[in-house]
């Protein structure tokens, strides 16, 4: 996909409430910066909670909300359609909300305002022009050292993230990967209910537990992980698989995940908890 | 309606084609001209046939169509649809074409190309400013001392439209209403088939056809029109009912109409000719 693309289904699917699109194209069309990456409809995790919003710049961590006096919240959304969703913990992002109750001339000026704001934070901070080539590329992460849940990271397939821990794959499907590190694997998993599994990752993103819905399978699964520690490895760097806002497949860094063997019982299942939000990357052919 | 009812439900109409869109907002954005008023999807009729516009500026004449290779054209208007659309004569008017084909940044150049040129045509012409309140109102054309087709003048009422001829009515429903001049009345017709009537006006504006569905009723109908001009006048000032592009009911201005007794035969109906795209308006109380 490149940047017309992009930009004009990301644009295109502004339909949420009244004035968001016009708000939203307003605010793109005057930034008038095809280095300035946007996301619309960004399902994002809060301390308040999960919930959408209207406009996203990633190199900013800043968020755009039309507020129309009443809001989407949690509750507003179902929880079958938010289960593969991409959701991005945005703890510490900031948020600009502009008031569409107002009358046109205060939302123009409210617009430009937020518009000015976003290229002083553009001059003001150590900026990466927006390049839809290299964003998914493995090369970008290995050459910085280090994946951190803090800058959205995704990949288009599972082979682009393996390439970031030393593999040098054209081609990679399973659900598990080597690691240089021999005690930790990485993993890549739907964290919702699909096929024989039950997954579930907590909201605030520290938990995710993991269970066969057979439970004669799930009590093996469960024990040997818990007993035999160098066959089934205790930490797992996790990519989660989720459907992008424009029903692209992602998998998302989630970060470092370490086994709980204390609680996790045949009944709950293994309960993974999250030990680091940063990993280190690795060139090709260290594995 | 205000403007910003206007505006932003103008602009969330725009979804025909892949890139309509991105150029229509971006327009508008830039333009960022709450005095310029614009249509979006408005019907015209051109020598070449009636097709639908993707942005027409009012004011200039001036039409704007994002071209991605393939065209709307008459054919590809359903029938019905068309029926009781509002639809304007674009004869004379001017269109600026958009290829959409190319890259963003070319787009962004004839965007910015397009704005420019419509800033420069409200320069140099003697510019009335949008006016929403006053658009639709008798006053305006009463000072303005005439009504003209190249005007575009539509009314929201059949009251708004008797009380640019003398009229002073605060309500009036029927389909017909007096002129000063007395061989004149106002028309107010649907002119597609509704109900007992079949009327019908041509591509170019030029012919209306008048019949009843009743063979009966068309021949008594018919005949007393052609033999009584005292009674049955045979003279209309017509203004066509129509449905706005946001579901609105207009009165469209179509021009001063004379019967044609010559060619009005029970089978044919009235048959109605364009003599005057122009007719004078008058003060109130002047009926």
């Amino acid at each position: 996909m490149n940047k017309k693309e992009y930009i004009t289904r990301q644009l295109g699917r502004t339909k949420n409430k009244k004035y968001e699109a016009y708000v939203v194209t307003r605010i793109i069309h005057l930034l008038n910066d095809l280095t300035v990456k946007f996301v619309t409809q960004q399902y994002v995790t809060r301390p308040e909670g999960r919930a959408l919003t209207d406009l996203y710049f990633t190199q900013f961590n800043l968020h755009i909300e039309v507020d129309e006096g009443h809001h989407f919240n949690g509750a507003n959304i179902a929880a079958d359609k938010l289960r593969e969703a991409d959701i991005i913990n945005a703890t510490g992002h900031q948020i600009i909300r502009i008031d569409a109750t107002q009358s046109l001339e205060e939302i123009n000026d409210k617009v430009k305002e937020t518009v000015d704001k976003i290229k002083e934070i553009k001059r003001s901070t150590s900026f990466i022009p927006w390049d839809i080539d290299s964003e998914f590329n493995s090369e970008t992460y290995i050459q910085r050292g280090y994946i951190d849940i803090a800058d959205d990271v995704a990949f288009k397939t599972i082979k682009d993230a393996c390439n970031c821990f030393g593999h040098n794959y054209t081609g990679y499907q399973r659900a598990g990967a080597s690691h240089p590190d021999i005690d930790t694997i990485l993993w890549f998993p739907k964290l919702f209910e699909n096929g024989e599994w039950d997954n579930q990752i907590s909201r605030d993103e520290e938990t995710i537990t993991e269970r066969n819905i057979n439970d004669d399978k799930a009590k093996s699964y469960i024990l040997s992980h818990i007993e035999d520690k160098e066959k089934y490895k205790h930490k797992r760097i996790v990519f989660a698989k989720v459907k992008g806002n424009l029903g692209d497949i992602l998998y998302r860094f989630r970060g470092l995940y370490e086994l709980d063997t204390k609680n996790s019982t045949e009944k709950t299942g293994l309960i993974w908890h999250r030990t680091a939000t940063r990993v280190n990357t690795y060139k090709q052919n260290q594995c």
